[in-house]
């Protein structure tokens, strides 16, 4: 029996990419040897990071003025590294706290600066975003920080807010999910492991200005600066989840790109919250109806027994990954790009099975 | 033709690693989907990272009060990582420098505090170690870092200093190369990409008491002590990467642990070695003999056109990877513990050819 991926990230990726890469794994492109053991200064990965930086570029339509970068540590660091290298003395960093993620990027900023919450829906157990419309960051702030997809209360923003300073979107968890105005933000990151690859790095999309604001003391690793400079090659870097990234945009890209993997997904998505919105209150989301993820579906049922059950038996199944994260509890469906319909196809079916027998 | 690979990192990896994690690439032990898609928060992971651990602490013997982490970065970002947790205010922190990576070590550390060269190979082009013996690190320094093994310049230290402060060791090229005691070392850190698996992330082995220095500014993910308490788990870690070094691992004691690895190590360079000491001054090792490296084996040709021409006709025999670093030129063998016996004799015989020839 196929066995789907429903798991939060590492997450699956797409069928025809994992056979590629199994087919080339030891000997890429006839060299004789692996991508990952190859030089990160050779031709092969020159080539590979430059398809890479290409694909994401032409699928994103990241302008001219913006660099691509991979950094170590996924979005994680970032949420030091933002701070590090962003703040500017004495002006504030706003930030829209919409989950643990939003916390977590807080309290990193908080060791560097005055940090605000200009917009937080904690006291309704984040379970909507916050009005963008009233979201009103200043114009002398250092940032305007957001996370535009929030993984563990499955909450996405449906629109994005506008903001007089640089706007930052941690978008981990719904990158290439959606076609989206890049040049509305300051700097944009992603851990790789949902959207776009294997863990292992997180990819940086940042306006080329902003490089310029970094301190001197911040150490070379922790600088953009050192990554835009050198294309991502100052120090060697996950060759083989960049080359995994680049088979990953291929695949976009044969799909038809982002319209047409966004026409995908909201059609999964929507199936999937059709389920629960029918199923006489057996199946119960938690989040807004305005506010509902396309890529993390979580929902509740009657009990926390049947919840375990549910999970037990969707494994039986062959399906993976669809217990609530530990903070959360419940279900959740992670249904990224590489989820085929077939997938949501499955789980319907298994709901509809389970609610009748329970 | 087989091609040998010899890069200085990433670099080759045991055949039978890759080929076995190619065959398990799509389907991880019969579980639907490749390891790199499961969840690090999954049982099936747990037991990689368990048994990643385990191996890493049998072979090298590492003793209970040292931890063993994996921190995204490589060994660029411990640079940084180091002294922002291990430098006390006040104490200098000392170096032996000899080359390019202790000099990177060095100019981070002074970000943080009061650096001293106690030893230095660099009025002499770096070409040999230090007296290990006449180094005298203070017993009131923060710490004294040594690098133990240099890629760039080809040296290696044959024995390790006496320390009165925690010493710590750069091992990225050499670690998991021979026997070594672990206990004379307060931190020993290694990028993955030469002896252990693919770029992505550092190993680190810390003795636990040292990771309470860490003053309470330092960020999240630069703290020691997020990894040591999470078991690498405080974030997504880059799993591929530990399943892969599991895998190596694995080879290693198949191959009979580290003294057997250290023998068939010494028997490669010692072959390369007698190839290039007598070849009646064709081939000339900058390096003292008592400071020659096991690991990356550096050489040069009577000229620079020579050696070109030498890069160029090795390809052509199947072996890649023998161009010097772009900052010291001439050739390098990196024969690291997966570049099997038979690549050291393909490349002495190609030597041997190359100088009738030319």
């Amino acid at each position: 029996m196929k066995v789907f991926n429903f798991n939060a990230g590492p997450a699956v990726l797409p069928a025809v990419v994992m056979e590629r890469a199994q087919k080339e794994f030891c000997d890429y492109h006839g060299s004789g040897c692996g991508i990952m053991e190859h030089s990160h200064r050779n031709k092969l990965f020159d080539e590979v990071l430059a398809h890479a930086n290409d694909n994401i570029r032409k699928i994103l339509a990241v302008p001219e003025n913006y660099d691509i970068v991979y950094i170590q540590g996924g979005a994680s660091l970032q949420f030091a590294m933002i701070p590090m290298n962003l703040a500017i003395p004495g002006k504030p960093m706003e930030f829209a706290d919409t989950g643990t993620w939003s916390a977590k990027a807080m309290k990193e900023a908080a060791l560097f600066g005055e940090v605000k919450a200009i917009a937080s829906s904690k006291a309704d157990k984040y379970t909507y975003i916050p009005d963008v419309d009233s979201m009103k960051p200043s114009a002398d702030a250092s940032f305007f920080h957001i996370t535009s997809n929030n993984t563990i209360y499955g909450t996405q923003y449906r629109k994005f807010p506008e903001s007089p300073c640089p706007m930052i979107a941690d978008m981990s968890s719904d990158i290439m999910s959606r076609r989206f105005d890049v040049s509305k933000f300051g700097l944009i990151y992603a851990g790789a492991q949902k959207n776009l690859g294997p863990s292992g790095m997180a990819v940086v999309i940042i306006r080329k200005d902003l490089v310029d604001r970094t301190p001197a003391n911040v150490p070379t690793m922790l600088r953009y600066a050192t990554f835009t400079e050198n294309n991502s090659l100052y120090n060697t870097p996950p060759t083989f989840g960049i080359y995994m990234l680049s088979l990953v945009t291929d695949w976009v890209l044969e799909q038809g790109g982002l319209d047409a993997i966004e026409k995908v997904n909201d059609r999964k998505a929507a199936a999937l919250y059709e389920g629960i919105d029918s199923s006489d209150g057996f199946y119960r989301s938690p989040v807004r109806k305005d506010s509902r993820s396309r890529m993390n579906v979580v929902f509740r049922l009657p009990t926390e027994e049947l919840e375990a059950k549910f999970v037990k038996e969707s494994i039986a199944a062959g399906m993976i990954g669809l217990k609530g994260h530990r903070s959360a509890g419940g279900i959740r469906a992670s249904i990224y790009n590489a989820m085929p319909m077939e997938g949501i196809e499955r789980l319907l079916s298994f709901m509809a099975d389970f609610r009748k027998n329970n």
